[in-house]
C-alpha cells in the first residue's frame, strides 16, 4: 500500500472573501492548506467551517513579516482589497502589498515553492484603453488617496517580475476584476454588497447619475477555479506563453466581460429580493465614482482554456441567499 | 557668549555623484552632516575631502536596513540610478527605493525632523505629455527590465504622500531630471560621461540613428541649490503650495528645460577638448533608446524662486576637467 502525502499550499489572505473561497477548493482537492491572516479585514467567519478538518491550519499572522515553512504552492492574497479599508491605514496597506509580496517570494526562492500572486485591475488605475489588455502600462496617480493600493499592487508585479528574471522563482500574477460573492465584507463598499444590504434593511438603493455606467461583474468561483488551472500548469508552459506574449511576467486577466448598467444591477437584485420595500434613488455622481474597467480575458481563454460559467442572476441569488443568513444570524 | 549648535543632517547615498556634492553644500553651510552609503555604486573617492572635516561623519550602511539618530533634516538619495547599475540587481535596487523611503520615513516620524526625498523624471516612463508636469501620472510598464527603479521610485511617492497625510512627516520631493557634473561615475551609460571618456580615450562618439534627437541636461549645482532652497521653506509655506496647486503631495519638477540635440553635445564637448582625436560616428537607433524627457519647472520657480543658471558649456568645462583628472589618476 502506498501512502500518499497531500500536497501542502499557504494561503495568505485565507480570512478574507477570496481567501475562504480557495481555502475549502484547495481542502476540496485535498491540499494541506495553511490559512495566513492578520484578521485586519478578514474574519474567522468565513473559514469557520474549515477548522474541523484536519488538513486546515490556522496562522494568525502579518505578512509584512517573514513567515517560513515548506509549500508546495504558496497563493499570496493578502491586502485590504476596498478604498474603504485600505483608506483606513494606507500605510499598512502598502506594507501588505510591498512587503507581503517580498516576504512570500523569499519563502518561494528558498523553497522552491509556485507562487501565485493575486494582482488587479486597479494597477491599470483611470484606464484609456478599454477594453484592458495586459501590455496596457495604465494611467495611475503616485500621490493620491488611492496610490496605497494602486502603487502598492504595481510594486508588488515589478518584484515578482524581478524575482522571476533574477533568482527564476516560479511565480505567477492574475490581475482580477471587480469579483463578487459570500463571504464579500458586507460593509466593503462595493456596489454589490451595498445594494443588497440596502435592499435587506429596506433602505433606498442609490444610484448615481443616470445609473447607466456599466459594471463587469466576476462571480468568486469563476475566479477560483482560473486560478485553479494556472497554478496546475507546469512551469515550461508558462514560460513559453509569456515569451510567446511577449510579456515580462506571467501576468494574466481574470475576469468577467460581461457588461451591466448599475442600474441594471440594482433591478435584477430587487426582482430576486420581492420582500423588499426599497426604491431607486438617484443622487448626483460624486468626484471618485469608480472608474470602468472591463478585462480583455483573450491570454487567460487560450492559456487557461477557461472563461466565467456563472451567469449574473445566478451567482447573485447565492450572495443574496449569503446576506440573508449574516443579516438573520 | 552664545554656544550656537550647528544642524544636524542626515544624508542618504552620501558617496554617490549628487550625495557627495550635497554633503560639501551643507558642510559650507555649517551643518553637522551624517553621510551614509552601502558603496554598492557610490566611491569612498567622491567624499574623501569631507573626511577632515570633524562636522562630518561616514556610516557604512545599507538604508534597506533601519537606521536611527536625531537630525534636523534627511536627504534620502540612496538608490542606484543608472540602468548598468540598477539592472545589475534589480530587487536590490527596488528595496533600496522602498524601504529606505519606509526607513527614512519612520525616522523623520519618530524624531520630527524634515525629510527631503530625490524621486525622479522615470516616474514619468514614456510619457505621453510634453514637457512633463507634475500633475501627469506618467506611462510606464511594470513588469519590464527597467520596472525595478521606475516603480520602487513611485512607491517611494506613495509611501511618502501617506506618511505625510497619516502621520504629518514633513517629507518634501523632487522628481530629478537628467543630472551631470564632477563625482558622475565614469561607465553609468549615461550620454554624457559616455561621451567625455570617449573622447578622453579617442574612441569614437558613437550617435545613435541621425543624433538629433534631443535631451535636457541639469547642472549638479543647480539641482543642489533647488534642494537646499525646498528645505529651509517653512512648513506652512510647503502646505500651503500643495493646497494651491492641487497637488497629492509637495512634489517638483526640478531640471534644466533647455533641449540641446545629442549631436550638438558631442560636438560641444569635442570644441572643448581639442586635443582628442575621437570622430562622431552614427549607429543604429537601439530598442531602449532612452526616453526624451523635458521637465515643466514653473511650480519650482514659483515655490523656490529658482531657475537653473549654468549655462551647458560652463558645466561641461567643470565636468571635463573631473574627467581628465579621474584618468590622469
Amino acid at each position: 500500500m502506498e501512502l500518499k502525502m497531500p500536497k501542502k499550499a499557504l494561503v495568505t489572505g485565507a480570512a478574507g472573501f477570496l481567501g475562504s473561497h480557495l481555502c475549502r477548493r484547495l481542502l476540496d482537492e485535498g491540499y494541506e492548506v495553511t490559512a495566513l491572516d492578520n484578521l485586519f479585514t478578514g474574519t474567522k467567519d468565513n473559514i469557520l467551517s474549515l477548522f474541523e478538518n484536519r488538513r486546515f491550519s490556522f496562522v494568525l499572522h502579518d505578512v509584512t513579516q517573514p513567515f517560513w515553512g515548506q509549500f508546495d504552492e504558496i497563493y499570496n492574497l493578502a491586502c485590504p482589497a476596498s478604498p474603504i479599508h485600505y483608506q483606513h491605514n494606507p500605510v499598512e496597506t502598502l506594507k501588505a502589498s510591498v512587503l507581503g509580496m517580498m516576504n512570500m517570494l523569499d519563502l518561494a526562492l528558498k523553497t522552491k515553492a509556485r507562487l501565485l500572486h493575486t494582482s488587479t485591475s486597479e494597477i491599470y488605475g483611470d484606464p484609456l484603453v478599454h477594453p484592458q489588455v495586459e501590455t496596457y502600462w495604465g494611467n495611475v496617480n503616485t500621490i493620491g488617496v488611492r496610490s496605497c493600493y494602486d502603487e502598492g499592487k504595481r510594486c508588488a508585479e515589478t518584484l515578482a517580475a524581478d524575482y522571476r528574471r533574477e533568482y527564476g522563482v516560479d511565480v505567477r500574477m492574475v490581475r482580477i476584476f471587480n469579483t463578487y460573492g459570500p463571504n464579500m465584507h458586507p460593509k466593503d463598499g462595493r456596489v454589490i454588497s451595498n445594494f443588497i444590504m440596502q435592499a435587506l434593511s429596506n433602505d433606498d438603493i442609490t444610484l448615481f447619475g443616470d445609473g447607466l455606467q456599466t459594471r463587469s461583474f466576476q462571480y468568486c468561483d469563476d475566479l477560483i477555479e482560473a486560478i485553479r488551472r494556472y497554478m496546475a500548469l507546469p512551469l515550461e508552459t508558462v514560460d513559453a506563453f509569456c515569451a510567446k506574449c511577449g510579456l515580462g511576467a506571467p501576468v494574466i486577466n481574470v475576469g468577467n466581460p460581461g457588461e451591466y448598467t448599475v442600474k441594471q444591477l440594482a433591478e435584477e437584485i430587487l426582482r430576486q429580493m420581492p420582500e423588499s420595500r426599497s426604491k431607486l434613488v438617484y443622487r448626483p455622481m460624486p468626484q471618485d465614482d469608480p472608474k470602468r474597467r472591463k478585462p480583455d480575458i483573450t491570454l487567460a481563454k487560450e492559456l487557461l482554456g477557461w472563461e466565467p460559467k456563472i451567469p449574473l442572476n445566478e451567482g447573485l441569488a447565492k450572495t443574496i441567499a449569503y446576506f440573508r443568513n449574516l443579516v438573520a444570524g
